[in-house]
């Protein structure tokens, strides 16, 4: 993912060589690669290989990293830290990086439409870009965003935080399983709609994770050294209203909720189910 | 357009009703629908109707209305009115600003992909979500922008700025032609590259003219109330390095350039050549 992310981002020695060199900072400063590890899992379980939707891969990767520039500015979350380096506005500027976050979705559809290293049909492309637009727009991640900030100070119910969860993060994570599925129409119906049960209990339990992280990394150090992530800033984020073990309880819930819905699978979907263990026992 | 861009946007009255309400209010105030009237204009000149390319009109002017939205906020133009009203950091705020004009260039794409309006095959879709995306990112909009907030405050050469012009406002004003063009596949070749050749001299005036109009604007006013447009704003914008005689100059031998390049053209094109009159002899 790294390379493939390398080579498709443009060059930071061609003009405008600051935006570029600050879209390279941005996508190729580290980060988990859940959602391309997660499209590259799906992909195995319906009998793809990787090498056929890297550029789809890339592109999740891409709309994820816009969001995070676009999360950190001043205006929302203030983030002087990304992974442990300055934020993109903290490193450049803020102007460039509203730009970046502007340029990385551009570039996210733009391979979904044209780069070559995607050998699936037209109408399949199109289903990509669908179901990406869908998930970061205003019904999806940009949604849920804006849904974050407006109610953040508020005492929300653990539903509405939930809903709020399902779009900001959970929309992208359930794209990128079924941008694999997508992939391989002649795989069997109830395998592709297998895929989408995992993945929304997936994605929301991968959210209440990070804020159990963001938790215990608060409680760990005084709140000196709060990890990053604009799920730490929410006074009203899901431990906080519902309380750490009973969000631990919810994360394991939805983890076996995920691996059940994985069942129909033999040994192909065991990437798909490590990647769940991983991302949802994690520390880090 | 006004009324195909209404049915498109997310209602204000479903959640995230702010986001969509700014959403509505920063498409819907107004603008001169510039591209969508040039992707109509060039429909007529191969053949098609408005009709079939309704969603891919409301696409560009989608892609338009985000980046004024963004190129408005404090960290950019610092623009405090748009079309005469409060630009949308002032009306709503600058996170919902950002979330806009994100979210407004998602659903640019998602029409492309998905529109059930755009009665073209899977491969035309492609290509034009492929000339979108060129248009509006690092190697075009987005880029122009960042090159011309990089340079405003030098001294820059006449061709540095027609370069910055041709990515900031002529990738997308061609992208609108060329995306007509793309819709009519069975039209001649060399019809469909005079409109290539028709916008590339068309949007560099159009752009040379604003300029003017802004240059104009300061003088009538004693600058209190020059016109929101970020060009306003550019210290070396194109009519201050080279002179008002000179850049008005420059507009009537593109304007010419423009029209000579329609010539293979019947009156099928008068709608294209009278946008070309209406663009660069305009006042406001």
């Amino acid at each position: 993912v790294e390379q493939a992310l390398g080579e498709r981002l443009p060059a930071a020695d061609t003009e405008p060589a600051r935006l570029h060199a600050a879209m390279r900072y941005c996508v190729l400063s580290g980060g988990k690669r859940v959602r391309p590890l997660l499209l590259f899992g799906s992909c195995r379980a319906v009998g793809l290989s990787e090498a056929q939707v890297e550029a789809a891969a890339c592109a999740v990767e891409l709309a994820h990293a816009y969001s995070l520039v676009h999360d950190d500015l001043p205006a929302m979350d203030d983030a002087e830290l990304r992974s442990g380096q300055p934020s993109c506005h903290r490193a450049y500027d803020e102007g460039t990086a509203v730009l970046v976050g502007d340029a990385l979705q551009s570039l996210a559809f733009q391979l979904l439409a044209s780069d070559a290293a995607l050998p699936v049909e037209p109408a399949i492309r199109l289903r990509l870009t669908e179901l990406l637009a869908e998930a970061i727009g205003a019904s999806g991640m940009a949604g849920g965003q804006a849904l974050d900030v407006a109610t953040r100070d508020q005492r929300r119910p653990g539903a509405d935080i939930e809903a709020m969860y399902a779009r900001r993060t959970g929309a992208l994570i359930r794209a990128s399983v079924l941008m694999a599925a997508a992939c391989a129409p002649e795989a069997a119906a109830h395998l592709r709609e297998a895929l989408g049960a995992f993945a929304t209990p997936l994605g929301l339990a991968f959210q209440i994770q990070d804020d159990l992280l963001n938790a215990s990394s608060h409680a760990g150090t005084g709140g000196e050294t709060p990890r990053p992530d604009r799920a730490s800033r929410g006074r009203a984020a899901y431990p906080a209203v519902l309380g750490l073990a009973a969000a631990q309880q919810r994360v394991r819930l939805l983890h076996s909720q995920a691996l059940d819905a994985l069942r129909p699978f033999g040994a192909g979907a065991d990437p798909l189910r490590g990647l769940a263990e991983w991302l949802l026992v994690r520390s880090t």
